[in-house]
């Protein structure tokens, strides 16, 4: 019985890995042929690359982990809106290139956090999968600090900008670190950290740099919740899956 | 043999009939909730009910005239990209309530006339269609007339942007009176009128509600084309049927 609910957990905690990198890998990639220079666009399409890389990783384990034959495509691209488990902050329209790379920052903090807890993972493969995924998201998150900080700290146009981008993600922060019995479970059984216990590093990493940014971090810690759990997604993702599944969906197990 | 290819190109006839219904249908319905005010909102909704209807009507008449047991609904909601024969005109995006009424507009005029010449089809089905259609139809171009008369001889802002949608939709006129093998079909059998010969009635209900209006029609007869041959659609109809389609791509067969 605890095996079976430590696989359960296991699946859930690997669909939530998997769920973030693919949305917001997908999310990134609407960005290609249309950012403001080409140096930018082809970051962000390299981002994308890493992040759907990461994905293939974590819903290939996932889909071992639930050992019901189906693969980590299958997962990605025949699963509806109430399975997803991404947080909701990676759904929500990219909005403006401040607002994206301001997401991308957000983000890239909290898994550069994670991922340093998850190489010393009791799990080896969660722990192979961390250390491959590390390294390219220290690379992320340098690059996306160093935008913010810029962008921040720039033009009255870009100031106000970042600012009303930090304003409209600030609510969708704190699910980043909500925890369950699945982290519970987790932590447990020394597969992960417990999320709500990584927000000091974060704040450690994200705090200087708004600073810097000469951007002031909004007050009061409402968070906006339902999307690492399927409680309840923003309409956004069934517009996401509308576009990111129809092939799949259209021509059921087509290859190339 | 005759009679196989008749067949043929009554098929053809009713898809882009219906498809013309069906794509403006769908476009039309992203406004619901979205219109600048509470009537003109529920009469674009109307307007993408009536159309969705009528395209229910062409579509199962072709699904019957093909016999290959699908439906409307497989018609509608199976077919891709290359199967559809709506003009061009359709799948454009709706841009501002001035584009997508000045495009109501260009469509109803032409869809007046057509339906006209259809109430005396020698095919019985056909007329029929187009009598109940053409009552709708007129409605919508009583309409859709007023509007663009009221917004083209309106303030600096509304004439400028109705200048701007009928430079923007014009070049996609000349595709809903282009004409081939399967119009000389249709002809030949009494059961539709030749597209081309439609231009000189439609001019004679669009050129004196542009002057009306205070717009000035743009030079040239450049048509893109591609749209009701299926030789060629835009970008668009692909993320139509993203979004039109996903339902019943991702859950076949599935009823209410």
């Amino acid at each position: 019985m605890a095996e079976v609910m430590e696989k359960t957990a296991l699946f859930e905690f690997l669909c939530r890995m998997g769920d973030n990198t693919l949305i917001l890998g997908h999310r990134v990639s609407e960005w290609c042929g249309h950012a403001p220079v080409l140096e930018e666009d082809i970051a962000l399409a390299n981002t994308a690359l890493d992040l759907i890389g990461q994905t293939q990783l974590w819903l290939e384990y996932a889909a071992e982990v639930e050992g019901k034959g189906r693969s980590a495509d299958d997962l990605a691209f025949l699963r509806d809106v109430w399975d997803f488990r991404n947080v909701l902050m990676l759904e929500l329209p990219n909005g403006d290139f401040g607002q994206t790379l301001m997401r991308q920052f957000l983000f890239d903090a909290w898994q550069v956090v994670m991922l340093g807890h998850l190489v010393r993972s009791s799990d080896t493969r969660v722990s192979e999968i961390a250390e491959k995924a590390s390294k390219e998201v220290a690379y992320h998150l340098d690059r996306s600090r160093g935008t913010v900080i810029g962008l921040g700290d720039g033009t009255e146009e870009s100031n106000a900008r970042m600012q009303a981008a930090l304003e409209r993600l600030w609510p969708y922060v704190g699910e980043m670190f909500a925890s369950d019995e699945t982290d519970a479970a987790m932590l447990a059984a020394g597969v992960a950290p417990d999320p709500a216990s990584l927000r000091a590093e974060f704040d450690a990493i994200v705090l200087p740099a708004l600073a810097e940014a000469t951007l002031t971090v909004p007050e009061g810690d409402f968070a906006h919740k339902g999307g690492r759990d399927g409680g309840m997604h923003t309409e956004h993702l069934g517009h996401i899956l509308c576009t990111m599944q129809w092939l799949q969906r259209a021509y059921p197990g087509a290859k190339w």
